[in-house]
């Protein structure tokens, strides 16, 4: 019963352990010892909560989905009952996407998506939940926006999020908040031009 | 002197077998002797031409950074001459983006310029030259806009170029062509609407 009681702690601190360790030196680079040991743990506490290192990415992008997701229902929420507006929505969206902190992480899971079918699942099932929180922002900003434009508007907005989730690269010359303000206002300005 | 004549040839198969490795096995998770037996040379062919795999990916980056810079020229220069207009020239741009087939290694280089720094400061140095193509272009779609929205708009362009480079994984529902023609609509827009 103990044992049972521990279980999540141990399964978080090695997801913890995981996310600084594969963030620091890549997913492939990092070995199942080196993470027993930045987690305090044995390599077979590991196994018997992860089949494989690729389950553990799976586990983090499952956290990590949830997680985006669950912000994504709040501001759809806040927008619906009035507490925040269009602009608002999109400038709290834009935020989300640019508060990752974990850029070299998200790269190694992106490219573990391509050979990793639950880590593609779970990446393309946020997609979908994000794209039917854009059709529900896009008519709010434009009630009168036609089909091809919602869905021209959705892949264009899509992009813009995925791109913001790893600006540094580019050495950004704005901050998250400005960046993300001002997309947002380019975004209504868009959505009432093309209309 | 016949050594010489080949050598840019065993490069270039080095490349290009390399890419091909990278792209469906990934970066770290492929061997020099496997890039060897894929380019059919020698693993001592490789190590005379390239001081590591590191090197390999550099290279990599160099070349399809001074291509995207050329493309970038291009269209800047039809912009200029009047051969085409400046939605032509935001649909052109993005479908560059648009036009990568291998997603799945650009991910491996872009968590790699995390950690090597030659590939960190190419890809930079390909940002600034995109910025500047970015600041001719909404300059063209709107001369009238102040500083501030103009560090806006090449924030969000950027990022929504980025993310157009890597979109399969949000199971896209339009095609490339009309993904970029949607997009210029909606940047003329917005540039158009914050002036």
């Amino acid at each position: 019963m103990v044992a049972a009681q521990h279980e999540p702690g141990s399964k978080e601190r090695i997801l913890g352990a995981a996310r600084d360790l594969f963030n620091l030196h890549g997913f492939h680079q990092s070995s199942m010892a080196e993470l027993a040991s930045s987690a305090q743990v044995s390599v077979g506490q590991i196994y018997r909560l992860f089949k494989s290192k690729e389950d553990i990415i799976s586990a983090i992008v499952e956290v990590d989905s949830t997680e985006r997701r669950n912000e994504i229902v709040a501001l759809q929420n806040s927008l619906h009952n009035g507490e925040i507006d269009i602009e608002d929505a999109f400038e709290q969206l834009f935020l989300t996407a640019l508060s990752d902190h974990e850029e070299a992480l998200s790269f190694d899971i992106l490219a573990e998506a391509f050979r990793n079918g639950r880590v593609g699942e779970t990446i393309a099932m946020l997609c979908g939940d994000l794209r039917q929180c854009l059709h529900d922002f896009a008519c709010a900003a434009n009630p009168d926006l036609d089909e091809a434009s919602l869905l021209q508007a959705k892949e264009m907005i899509m992009a813009c999020m995925f791109g913001f989730g790893h600006r540094s690269l580019s050495r950004p010359e704005l901050s998250a908040a400005t960046t993300a303000r001002g997309a947002a206002r380019m975004i209504i300005a868009a959505l009432r031009g093309i209309g």
